[in-house]
């Protein structure tokens, strides 16, 4: 067996094409490539309206199954696709989320794929990137200081401080700061109110920027969201507050996709990266569309599995962009399979073709519910040591006997030359004609939409709401907000909303407890448990082992 | 009389070259020029060592009267400069500080000098520029975080929750986050304890970046930032934590200066802007070296009047960098000397040469101040529409009579063309041998320092320290950070402590009320009077007015 070397030695080691070049070879002028370094980029919107005679690339979708501790590596298999792609002389283009700093300094282990297909230079884009989240950072505290200064100053609108529902935000994983009592020290310092810090990628403004289809829509996106209610509790917007102008200009750079490589130098879109519960968890449509664009097949990813990413993806990243996949790639590992099956993960070395049988179950669901979609899914075995061939055939048959196409790849050890043939499988299912449909009619209402994903996509017997969530419901649809979509709020380990049912769950019901509006991305949150918007650091954060080397290298990032 | 079109109008017509370009006609290859778009780059840190058999081109330092509400026009004679020094054939670079981009939302009005003298692309300089800030608000905030998961985690190093220093920053005017308690909602949430945002240019670790001559000193200078103290009064500090590795990762590019250029493609290096109050108010170690490296002369700037600004300069940042300034031009303006003699605002447009002749004592005392540093000061005159001649000709017969070099500028409304001969008399001054010498020892106690400060530079009589700062001189010297530095904290508008004093106050003392230690950045703030760390915004802040145009420009910025 190889050794392979550490993510971030391999990432050192790559042989990266100037951004220029990669941009070239997608006929992109270097008048609109605006550089960030040599290695990274940002692409001008007008490259969306300049091609817009040419032919969109075909989208290919990569979800997975229900995550577990195991891992799947679905970022590791979108970039590996990406590249095996490239292989078979395909012009592929990758387009994934962002990753958030905070986080960095807390784990190891970043976004950018790993072993031989990631995306690189990893240490900048772990870091601080194009700078994209500190300028959703700014935008989203510019518009509570702009409230808090507002209401400092007479309170001309009637914003009832208890009401507030427009909190702050920072990309760094700080507990501290989920609960704070601000515009305390008497009457120069502010109004006294209770605030607290989400980290930015949960801000309702980073889902904005990834659903908005150019600059304009960004401002009117802007406008709707909603900051708090009056005294009387009507819903007070950004545009009470007339500073979307403002807040749009300060994402104006934020709004171009970045343009990075693969380690085998095919091109990457890295742009947005919103929560996956609370919001939509896919990159930005602009990056999505752009791919589409310059390449003739998109490899793209949803955040979680494919009964919360992928299902947003259809139903609310489809529509807001007019995207359509072609096909869907559903990442599974045996490891994965055998713990839905009710391995324990300190036996996952061990063959158990028992557990795996029974895991099969939970990647049958996540099958039927992109059938429903009306797309052909396509299932990727990401490889891992351990695996026995035993264990791999039996998968393998009974995917086959579903008439699931289904292949292994080992994009992590061999690059894109370990997806060769899973490419392939995928561009045949990708060239069959589809017909996608989403889920539900927008025209159905909230709690309508909310039982169709319920039982369609969770497999649920139906859904109850809290009386706090049937009170919200009501003033959702009053306030002319129920033909949105629906974003689920639920645990990604199970296809329930209890995190330890894993592999298929039967006869369950899904609890809303309560609703958010987020009027500017243009979804309604439906919250089944507690989500966490600002995580901690761990005991031994990984901050300690980092630093730069005296050749002026990131060191001890991964 | 011409009019002039506004300062963006001017920016966005002016005709930029692009930043290879610029730094091209340094003698600078592109391999150490990582570009931000076109128009903007960053140099790499090796071309200091690279260059370090050149001699170094001669520092001119631009200072100023004390300020008042008529204005000054330090910036715009700054970069004035450096274009008029290029018109009579001098390689010439301009140094000066980054803007912050929370004020910004606030208040028109930039950083970027002003008329047919800015430094462009003043939009991007103004908002984001090349994430500097951001990166210092990360390192800041994620210093914080991981303290206080250290006190959630068990506490080992014992640090006091009520003796916590280091507090948090955010790039932004927020009165309301000035006082908060922070850590509330229950044992999951962080330790309950009371905190506060500055305004990130606040930050300790902005003055570190401005005085560190590289990565390894701005590592060891992170290292001994002091983040509060034990239950036993022990101070703790970043090594005790051992995190300065990663502070130093976050802060790898911001180390970096940044080029961009003057509407005359004269090259200026913008870096760092620390405060002129509790920090030194200069920009960055780096970027000067490196100007003078590249430069046959630098032009640079010190915050406020040359009582705070340029005296930092000179005992602060000469020494962190081993900068030796060949001259030192005071900017005034007949207006503001006025004001000093005791002319109203609103009475600035008629001439008074009875308050012109009064104004000049403050004018008087800058000059004395640098030349007890051994150094040539010149007289710039900025010039505006409504000075009669008569002043103008007063002003000029007084500091020829003095034996100070003066000379009339125009930058504003000629560019470069309109300060040649202001360029020609410095060029003069500046070949003239001086012997520059700071005004204290370091082996003098903090009081000494204070008091010949004090004494020497502003006039006073004594200096008069609080019981508080009593004992707190008493705990610096105990700690061995009495041989360090003093940073003075004072207000800007008068030579003395008191605001209201104009002119040239005598018989009065100063009053230290607080000392702080600045351990990383390696000087002992000694604060006057409070000083505002987190601005608010104003009534009608300008965020208001921004917008993005549909071309994608900027709009309303200034």
């Amino acid at each position: 067996m190889n050794v392979i070397p550490s993510d971030i030695d391999i990432a050192q080691q790559a042989k990266l094409e100037k951004i220029t070049k990669i941009a070239h070879g997608l006929g992109v002028d270097e008048e609109f490539v605006a550089p960030y370094g040599h290695y990274k980029g940002k692409l001008s919107l007008e490259l969306l309206h300049n091609a817009s005679g040419k032919k969109d690339g075909k989208i290919i979708l990569v979800t997975a199954i229900n995550p577990t501790p195991a891992g799947e590596g679905k970022s590791t298999m979108t970039v590996g696709l990406g590249q095996a792609l490239n292989h078979i002389g395909k012009k592929a283009v990758v387009a994934i989320r962002e990753p958030s700093l905070g986080p960095t300094m807390g784990m190891k282990g970043g976004a950018c794929g790993g072993g031989y297909s990631q995306v690189v230079p990893m240490e900048d884009i772990n870091l601080h990137f194009t700078g994209d989240i500190h300028a959703i950072t700014t935008a989203h505290n510019a518009l509570t200081a702009l409230i808090d200064n507002h209401i400092h100053r007479g309170n001309e609108l009637g914003l009832d401080v208890r009401k507030l529902t427009w909190k702050r935000v920072m990309d760094m994983n700080d507990r501290s700061l989920r609960h704070i009592v601000a515009g305390l020290g008497g009457p120069l310092q502010g109004v006294p109110h209770e605030s607290g810090f989400d980290i930015t990628v949960a801000s309702e403004i980073m889902a904005i920027l990834c659903l908005a289809d150019g600059i304009n829509d960004l401002r009117s996106r802007l406008k709707k969201m909603v900051i708090g209610y009056t005294f009387h509790d009507e819903p007070l917007t950004v545009a009470d507050l007339e500073v979307e102008g403002a807040l749009t200009l300060l994402l104006k750079d934020a709004m171009m996709p970045n343009l990075v490589q693969t380690l085998e130098n095919t091109p990457a879109l890295i742009h947005g990266g919103p929560f996956a519960n609370i919001a939509h968890g896919c990159n930005s449509v602009v990056a999505t569309k752009m791919a589409a664009k310059l390449g003739d097949y998109v490899v793209t990813e949803a955040g979680f599995g494919a009964d919360l990413g992928a299902e947003k993806f259809m139903n609310i990243k489809s529509r807001a962009g007019n995207i359509k996949p072609s096909v869907v790639v559903i990442v599974a590992t045996i490891r994965a399979l055998k713990m839905h099956g009710g391995a324990a993960k300190a036996d996952l070395k061990q063959e158990n073709l028992h557990a795996l049988e029974k895991g099969f179950e939970n990647l049958d669901k996540h099958i039927e519910s992109i059938r429903a979609f009306g797309l052909p899914p396509v299932v990727a075995v990401n490889r891992f040591t351990h695996d026995t061939e035993e264990e791999i055939n039996v998968l393998m048959k009974y995917c086959r006997q579903k008439g699931v196409a289904v292949e292994l790849a080992e994009v992590w050890e061999k690059g894109g030359a370990g997806g060769v043939k899973l490419a392939e499988k995928i561009i045949q299912a990708a060239d069959e004609p589809s017909v996608f449909t989403p889920l539900y009619d927008l025209e159905l209402t909230i709690e309508a939409k909310i039982n169709k994903i319920a039982k369609e996509i969770y497999g649920a017997d139906g859904v109850d709401f809290s009386v706090e969530a049937k009170k919200q419901l009501e003033r959702i649809t009053d306030s002319g907000w129920g033909t949105l979509p629906v974003c689920m709020a639920k645990t990604q380990y199970s296809l329930s909303d209890d995190a330890s049912k894993i592999g298929r769950p039967r006869n369950f019901r899904i609890t809303v407890r309560e609703l958010r509006v987020s009027a500017g991305a243009g979804f309604v949150v439906a919250l089944t448990g507690n989500v966490m918007t600002m995580p901690g650091l761990p005991k031994r954060p990984g901050a300690l082992d980092m630093d730069v080397s005296e050749d002026g290298n990131a060191v001890g990032l991964f």
